[in-house]
């Protein structure tokens, strides 16, 4: 499991002395090649923080040699002296490692606004650059060492005929789209050069990560990093290689909505019978979007009500008369009317399905999302203090 | 107070039986004239409730005779036979006021997706029809009757010249832009027509019940209504009406977002230097709609990065290293790094002040919220069992 599952990558994960808990707080990740192609998606808040701003421009060569992963501080809106942390944080492991400072991605997550302490985070490099390892534990630290408010660890492993694939992912609140708010790091071993990564990355995250909306709201340090060492000695046709890409991260994403921060109903709205696909996402993310809706489901109360007052505000071709919203299995409306009574849908299983069927075309999409509970409003007002 | 403050204008509200607590659920507006001059803004919501079709065919002739609202359900996603009660409720007023059908809105408010009773509301409005009155009794009754979860009717009257505005509002939930959900009859006595009315209205609404944002849900039943009877014999200049009856809706959009469902703050977000006032409406609404920095107020934490992520998620031209956040006084964020301390914020008043400044222009727009609570989520949770 975890970005070790792989040949060819080592990972460490320690308590460096960010978290004031004493908790592991720093993870690092190097790509001992022989390859060392890598890939990036990043938030599309326009507001990013400064390890963004740096990973940005050390991934455009395609060139991704390790990377560094704090929690403990988002190093967001912390000014120039922040960017020279993150740089600082490069030059580090580029140090310990032999490597270049610009071949170093830096991800970091945590309160916005507060400064990380340089030193620490150098010092943490180098004790990390001593205990890198390519065992199943080390991956397993790695993860832990991204984790916030996470309660535990998300990890998976795809294995297809001779490579692998690995992942990590920390984010259990601000799922949004643009991507679902998160740091994720994927690794493999098939031979994918960074054009190929890029390609399928972003259609892996399209179609899995873009699609969770938990709160709605987007991150400022959002990153998914790809990387591939090429130890397999094996290049997948691309297809494949997208299936399997696809399949991991859709795995890591039910794994971030199943830990959303104080969510008790993990929901999948799918949405049929759109003219095009993406008025299938705008119409879903809307209800994903709708707090009444939200706070409803929490209820365990089967208000269609709201989800038809949600669709009401896109821009996608409907008729709301025509409109039929199936809950847990139970058809609650059809064509923009009462049809089985809400008592027949049981919503006390965290899983839900909603169904929302437009009657106006032939593309359908998911999205994925969480309640809105008691536990997100304590959790979400709590943090920072 | 209320709608029966200016001359010309008759009301009764009375309990119908349509609320099974009891309570009173049916108000009746009717305007004496001279004039019969009517206008009405409504939701932007695609999917509208039967009492929104029927009165937005009535009053594009500009001639409005009565207005009947009920509470105790919406009326919306409720069919043809939906629409058949709506009809049924008009040409009931019709009959009992002689006059014409297609001269009576009619507004609902309450639970989506639940039959009216066709017999209930005909009784119900033959018997308000027979308790009109002009007194402020009879204007205080109807503001009580159109009220859901509001815990106090919502009640407004400016006097001017020789004329008068009189208001009512409900509206607790839902409040959101486009317009903030809720019903609103304006009566005044002063003569304006019906052109007059709507454009008056129009630039009225824009600048204040568009502008609160208490939960970002729109709903299916949002009607403002402005009626005009003449009655003091007083044409004022076009640009006085626009102000006193700006005064009157902002005094009512204040009230609603005072009595916001569950809420602990009354937050006031004004963003400045912004290129447009369309830049700074978005960058507003934005912020208002950001579950975590709602959850955040709730807190008292004075959490600005929540702010600036929210900002960086509009179109609106700005450099997040260029933002200014004040809270309630305390300049907590200045040129995109932190500032003043966050302990120097008190969050502990109801009411709330954000200042953006975007160092990107010269326009400026307020935007009203409130925050996330746990009361919010629990009235929403539990509003229809």
């Amino acid at each position: 499991m975890s970005v070790t599952a792989p040949q060819g990558f080592d990972a460490a994960g320690i308590a460096a002395g960010i978290k004031r808990s004493g908790a592991l707080d720093l993870a690092v990740i190097v790509n001992r090649g022989p390859l060392q192609a890598g890939a990036a998606v990043f938030t599309s808040n326009r507001a990013k923080a400064n390890p963004i701003l740096w990973s940005e421009q050390v991934v455009k060569d395609g060139t991704v040699a390790a990377i560094v992963l704090n929690s403990g501080g988002a190093n967001c809106f912390t000014g120039p002296e922040g960017f020279q942390v993150t740089h600082r944080t490069a030059e580090a492991a580029a140090s310990a490692l032999g490597i270049s400072a610009g071949d170093v991605l830096v991800c970091s997550t945590g309160l916005i606004g507060d400064q990380l302490d340089g030193e620490v985070l150098e010092e943490g490099v180098l004790s990390a650059a001593n205990r890198l390892a390519g065992d199943e534990a080390a991956g397993a630290d790695a993860a832990r060492a991204i984790m916030t408010t996470d309660t535990k660890p998300k990890t998976v492993e795809v294995v297809v005929d001779g490579w692998r694939i690995g992942g990590m992912a920390k984010g259990a609140g601000m799922l949004a789209p643009g991507l679902a708010t998160m740091l994720v790091v994927l690794t493999t071993d098939a031979v994918v050069d960074s054009a190929g990564l890029r390609a399928a990355l972003r259609r892996a995250t399209r179609a899995t990560f873009d699609r969770l909306d938990s709160d709605g709201c987007m991150s400022t340090n959002d990153q998914v990093t790809l990387l591939a060492s090429g130890a397999s000695g094996v290049a997948p046709d691309p297809e494949t290689f997208v299936e399997a890409l696809t399949t991991a991260c859709r795995d890591l994403a039910l794994q971030l909505q199943g830990d959303a921060e104080g969510a008790s109903h993990d929901i999948a709205i799918e949405v049929r019978g759109a003219v095009t696909e993406d008025d299938a996402v705008e119409v879903g993310r809307s209800i994903a979007r709708n707090n009444l809706f939200k706070a409803a489901i929490f209820g365990n109360d089967p208000n269609w009500g709201r989800v038809l007052a949600a669709i009401g505000t896109t821009s996608a071709p409907f008729d709301p008369y025509l409109v039929d919203v199936t809950m847990n299995g139970v058809r609650v409306c059809h064509a923009g009317r009462p049809d089985r009574p809400r008592e027949d849908v049981d919503l006390t299983p965290r899983a839900t399905s909603v169904i929302v069927e437009l009657h106006a075309g032939e593309a359908s999409a998911t999205i994925w999302t969480n309640d809105l509970t008691h536990d997100y409003v304590h959790e979400n007002s709590a943090y920072s203090s």
